[in-house]
């Protein structure tokens, strides 16, 4: 079965350099398609005043389809299908997911846990059997397949349901001792990855990874983790996305406990049993899940740029970032008109976008 | 150098069965003086329909006296010279205490540390360096010289200045072992009795001393405590008083810490360095001393109570403890009136009190 040309079209934004995920849903937002976009392109980046970045090509995403389908495994597509409707919520929502496993486990009410790879022999323990009692509770336990606390709460929870996010592609095993493990999940459970197949997983695709961790959950439980951990990026991103932190708590004399005590004093729920996590997560389960704004740009004459609009926005702009809301309100335009003059500074590579919504002169 | 005679008629009040702080304080505010209160009580008790409380004798006070002043100790009345502002805002607080030591150490900002008496060896030495750091930044250390956690706490305050409240007599040394500690403290710090010399520490007496651990000091630090703990008392104490909770973390699979991650639960700062506690305490070092208020019932014609009164008051009285403020506002009396025909009732052994300013028939 041939893959339909929308998710061609989509591909193509998404494996293109300088298209991240806010520029995507921009594009798609302004343009009603990835196709459309596609055509776009080359004339926003001239108004921009810039050049167009270079699309990935139709036959390198009909390689990665293909290559996808060979492994078991399929894309789901922001806003499509089965994907993840709390992941959707993302600001940064990954355009595109690459998974492989039970997908009925995609849309049950979810706990992230993490923690530190070189946790204490008792804390993996703790990990097992919490995400044992989850897991029978009916709650999926998601984590990062890492080693120490991700890996034990895979294992508590493999029978009853477990996700696991990796950094790098569907088919790199990581760390090379969980390659069993790897195998289980992708079977019995939902292995996800944002990085197309074949990509070794690198430094700076972790906190991505993370992101995609506290954002397909109602809440993350950190278990032993140093303050400066991997694992404190994920709690800080759940916080960020409104979900719920939780952290086990431990001697202060323990280094490993230290991340989570701090967490706690700053006010991440203390966690002793599934209980406490039942309970703490029970307020979002009843929250409908937050449909981003697909239309405030929809296309229309009052949202094309003119050169006034895009001199005055040039104007406001600098190498100190700034809220979006702050360039609506001293220029004077309509939001729309403002988003659209962005996209082509961003499409034309003169755009940076930070995080918080501000952008500034790349 | 005889005793003034406002403390042999304080004293002849405190030491009489059936009054205890809260009587002790209406007797003193209805008729401005304790010798005042001595010669109203068998009329007191005539309208409140029982027979007056045998009062300690002045000889068995006079004996007191000079039993403690013997043991090198002193008394502190309430609302007078050294009694502890902090202390005196309790709506319980001792009518008297019996202190020996170095009686500067009393007004100082001070912190209350607890915890369970078979602590870890970690949690002792890390109560100790605890107590080692506050000391060190100025604050006083005030425990309950038990075993564990309350030895650590002391021991580590020595040199700085440590409070210490027993729940027996000034002369009584417990838990045994304690003794030279004991001795140690009635020198260089501060050993805080309520009862007189000569008691033997009794289950009753530890939630009493308690209390006064809470209300001496700006807050209270748990380290290890189970969840039904007489430490866990003595923190529900501070909450009650407004002071400052905080707690020591530990692990979820330590039996010894699940008392202080339950504090953490409901809300305690979760404490892991003497800044923590600094921190913690600091918004309460700088408000000011809360005044009882000593003249709501002063004498004079309005609150003289009447039979209508009297017995407006008995029929909205029951076994069920209701509210002071609800009687006065179901009676339609003045709180003076209120308040003084509940004084008759008390002191005529009818009336009982209960937490929270409830009262009933007893």
């Amino acid at each position: 079965m041939p893959a339909p040309n929308d998710h061609i079209a989509r591909l193509r934004l998404i494996r293109s350099d300088n298209i991240g995920p806010v520029t995507y849903f921009q594009l798609l937002a302004r343009f009603g398609s990835a196709q459309a976009a596609i055509d776009a392109i080359p004339d926003l980046a001239a108004r921009g005043g810039g050049r167009a970045p270079k699309l990935a090509s139709k036959a390198e995403v009909e390689r990665e389809i293909e290559q996808v389908a060979k492994l078991g495994a399929r894309h789901l597509f922001l806003g499509q299908g089965l994907y993840p409707p709390l992941l959707a919520e993302l600001e940064t929502a990954p355009p595109a997911l690459i998974v492989k496993g039970d997908l009925n486990l995609l849309d049950k009410m979810s706990v992230a846990m993490v923690g530190a790879r070189n946790a204490s022999a008792a804390a993996c323990r703790f990990a097992r059997q919490l995400a044992r009692n989850l897991g029978e509770a009916g709650t999926v336990v998601v984590s990062g397949l890492a080693r120490g606390i991700d890996s034990a709460a895979h294992d508590g929870a493999l029978d009853t349901g477990t996700i696991a996010v990796i950094a790098g592609g569907i088919d790199i095993v990581y760390p090379p001792e969980n390659e069993a493990r790897q195998t289980a999940i992708a079977e019995r459970g939902v292995l996800v990855a944002e990085q197309p197949p074949g990509v070794e997983p690198r430094a700076r695709h972790f906190p991505y990874r993370n992101r995609i961790i506290a954002g397909l959950t109602q809440g993350t439980v950190v278990i032993e983790a140093a303050p400066k951990s991997g694992s404190l990026i994920t709690a800080r991103y759940a916080a960020e996305f409104g979900r719920e932190v939780m952290a086990v708590p431990g001697s202060p004399l323990d280094p490993r406990a230290q991340g989570c005590n701090l967490l706690i004093r700053e006010g991440a729920t203390l966690i002793q049993s599934a209980d406490d996590v039942l309970e703490a997560i029970s307020p979002l389960r009843a929250r409908p899940f937050r449909q981003r704004e697909l239309d405030y740009a929809a296309p229309g004459p009052s949202a094309d740029s003119d050169a006034a609009a895009r001199r005055t926005i040039g104007q406001l702009l600098g190498p100190t970032p700034v809220p979006v809301d702050e360039l609506v309100r001293q220029s004077g335009l309509t939001p729309a008109l403002v988003q659209t003059v962005l996209l082509e500074l961003e499409i034309a590579g003169r755009l940076e976008r930070h995080a918080g919504g501000k952008v500034s002169l790349g």
